[in-house]
């Protein structure tokens, strides 16, 4: 009944029963078997399969399902399963993020998703970023301590997954992690001392295929882990993953993805060439930076529109409770919505005349009520400073200078990119219109923006579901070129011009009427 | 100073530190060299093993002593070791006999042997042959006693080598492993029940590398064990690795190979094809089945030269002690030398006039006293008896058709046999001319035979050598044909004409001479 994945994990085998005249080892008929079936001569299994594999076979007819995954060209049997039986060979994609996790248990037989759960990363007890982290894992037990608290949080996650579907833990027979560079240290328990001091070297860019029972991952004993490589201490597997599933690397057209977190990660390429870049782009648009930013949740502001007559705010909030602070797409839903209405102008001042009983003056600071008290969820007025809206503007024209940069690199204009992709938390959120309202991405047809999601959960996915997987990983990190950013002169001079909303050469955004 | 093997297991790498300009991760730098040294793409490691690299490599000055292995195409970095340290990369190779273990440990960067030692099987407690071990093994608990009885043997035995050289056990990167397929499954703890059962199915041909801790052998904790593979379940990888010490794979002509245990098993053919066949030759030729017969060891007769003229007996023991018996090789110096003086006839019958004051009647029995008792250990005469001699009579004449109908097979006589390698403990004591008296062997040039000692130890201290020797392994167990020997009229006629000494047929021992 299942529909099979042809280029997936679980194959079928039926065998001829052992003769006189065929008196081949019960090991050796399976993995040949699997040889035909795969057209490779190369399979291995582990001790503790073989150990089982007379038994299981004479209880099963020599009929089996079995389980396997690929690196490069050698295949490895890692489990068998009754044929037509009950338990569900699944897999766990991770998305390892610095402060949530996302796990999500997929059939590897039908592809289909069981469930998807998320819980905060448990690091965040001992450091709120990357940074304190790594600092912390310098102290005696440290990095242990790091180790244990994420691999307990994940053993406790699955546990519980398993225990709300019935299933067994020993049913997972294969994870796929993609995480930051310094998140997946420490989830393999590697010292990320060097990550953070010149000439920021990690330990491993690419750990390939590991086990399970190495990292005290409790799912089935010959289980395996499929991480996720990095290509250095700032641009790590989750963006890798990120391209796996944008399929970026699989057209002839050059896109562009830019994935927006704490930092703006942005790559640009095809099916023949991958250049990437990072830059701290995104501060003004994440939470804790602006006095109401914060991260989506239920009561934040995720949409923002003002009417251009009656300069009427018209706000949608997560889960349509009552707003209680605004994240980084409503931020910039209402920068755009301010800019069209005239309430601030080309430089993102706010337009005293224009704000009307909206303008405050308090703490030597301009502010604009976005919600006021009697609204909000706090019962206090919600508001933006000046000062975040000159945050906002840096990190537009930040962003859209890292975008033009890139491009420019290779010869390419923004108009050349055939598709953009927005990935990250940050990403599901943001209209497009929006963005390309401030100048913050190029004025192209919305058509051809496609929002991601949580791309490093999707790529993370795509690897539980293909044996050609980790090839096609490798291909992706080892065909990008990640460039560093300089900050030259022409690189100033860019970042100057595109501080105005939405350029200073309004002829870039062609579609961007003020209404006013 | 050490002369480095050119395929062997350990290589030196000297990296670039690195860069701001090239920040390739620890482990993948070290890697890389090595992957650029091998001329591979494809080198895994642990991540045991990526946690340790930086810190390493920062000590070494960005140097090491690699310790790898090959298993077909792909490599596995399993060890670093400081340059120019003081600890020996070393590994451990095998012979796992049903009564003897013998073990040997190399130096994996010389090649040269550090120790040789040998140990009983300890699961002669449990039974003395394979069949009562595969029937204890089926009681409750049995397989695994079995198993912790020679791996804990084992264990103590590389734990006393390494006090005697002052080693670490850590320094053992590898072991290599050769017994009889009976051995080896109880050695890896798989159920050898259906192996003597028809149709006669081993758990696995082929186990190819495994790890030593799945093992429970002390050793490195990354230690990696290569496990001979066998054909079935009568033919062994103490047999594979005999075949890869004799060169009987390498060489355009053909030769052939006889192991004389238990069993005789023989093996003939060249660098193209491999045909082998087992049969029950040897029980006359081991300890318990005559009298006085035994193993070899000391006290026991493993020479015997009668003088034609005198008839006076020259008895040579091993270490030159009282003789206590007389082993294989004894008895057939002994039976060839009665022949030739006439003492036996062409039947292998007691000539009573010939024997004179040596011949002995008792219990219903004709004897012959080899030494008498003022002569011998225990102060009792050393006899055989005709039955003996007609046990001996049918032993050679088996033998002896198992080789004229291996050869006839594929056509071959048994003169075009280019070397005629002879292996096994029997065989290290063997005088070919002997055998040839009696017609147990073809009369071949004596330059044309080889005496290997124990083939098993040889061809597993050759794995241990070579990065290929999987491979090379692998290519001896797929080319090799096993045939059954089909006891039919052909054979029996065969059979019948080689109960003569030397055979029916005078003219194919040209060179025997008797003296009467």
């Amino acid at each position: 009944m299942t529909n099979k994945l042809n280029n997936g994990l679980v194959k079928s085998v039926s065998l001829s029963p052992p003769t006189l005249q065929d008196n081949t080892a019960d090991a050796d008929r399976l993995i040949n078997s699997l040889k035909q079936q795969l057209n490779t001569d190369d399979i291995k299994t582990d001790l503790y399969l073989i150990r089982e594999v007379p038994e299981l076979l004479r209880k099963w007819d020599y009929s089996a399902e079995c389980v396997l995954i690929k690196e490069r060209n050698r295949w490895n049997l890692i489990g068998l399963a009754e044929p037509k039986g009950n338990s569900v060979i699944s897999g766990l994609a991770v998305d390892l993020g610095t402060t949530t996790v996302v796990v999500r248990l997929i059939d590897l037989s039908t592809g289909n998703t069981l469930k998807e759960t998320s819980f905060n990363n448990p690091q965040i007890s001992v450091g709120p970023d990357v940074l304190a982290r790594i600092h912390y894992s310098e102290q005696d037990g440290g990095l242990e301590k790091l180790n244990s608290l994420i691999i307990g949080s994940l053993n406790e996650t699955i546990s519980a997954l398993c225990s709300s579907l019935g299933m067994e833990k020993e049913d997972i027979y294969l994870l796929s992690v993609a995480g930051n560079t310094a998140m997946t240290h420490l989830f393999l328990d590697l010292n990320p001392y060097w990550i953070i001091r010149e000439p920021y070297i990690p330990v491993v860019n690419n750990p390939g295929i590991l086990r399970a029972d190495e990292l005290g991952i409790d799912v089935n004993r010959l289980a395996r882990i499929l991480v996720f490589p990095n290509i250095g201490s700032y641009f790590g597997g989750d963006l890798i993953s990120g391209i796996l599933y944008s399929g970026l690397n699989m057209s002839d057209d050059a896109s562009i993805l830019v994935d927006v977190g704490t930092n703006a990660e942005v790559v640009l390429g095809n099916n023949n060439w991958l250049i990437a870049c990072a830059g701290a782009a995104g501060p003004a648009l994440e939470g804790g930076v602006t006095k109401m930013g914060m991260m989506a949740g239920p009561g934040v502001i995720d949409q923002v529109e003002i009417d251009a007559d009656t300069y009427e705010f018209r706000i949608h909030t997560i889960d349509d409770m009552k707003p209680r602070g605004i994240c980084g797409s409503g931020l910039i839903d209402l920068a755009a919505n301010l800019f069209l209405t005239g309430m601030i102008d080309i430089r993102g001042k706010l337009v005293k005349s224009k704000c009307g009983e909206r303008y405050l003056r308090k703490e030597d600071l301009d502010h604009l009520v976005v919600v006021s008290g009697d609204m909000s969820s706090s019962g206090k007025d919600l508001t933006i400073t000046q000062a975040d809206l000159d945050s906002l503007v840096r990190s537009k024209a930040a962003m859209y200078t890292i975008l033009k940069t890139i491009t420019s690199s290779v010869g390419m204009d923004l108009s050349d990119i055939s598709t953009f992709y927005v990935a990250g938390t940050f990403g599901s959120y943001i209209r497009p219109e929006s963005a390309i309202s401030i100048g913050m991405i190029p004025d192209l047809p919305l058509e051809r923006f496609k929002v991601l999601g949580n791309s490093s959960l999707g790529g993370a996915t795509m690897a539980l579901l293909s044996s050609d997987a980790v090839e096609e990983i490798e291909k992706i990190r080892d065909s990008i070129t990640y460039i560093e950013l300089n900050v030259n002169q022409e690189f100033m001079q860019r970042f100057s011009a595109a501080k105005f909303l939405p350029h200073t050469d309004p002829t870039l955004f062609p579609s961007v009427k003020i209404n006013v």
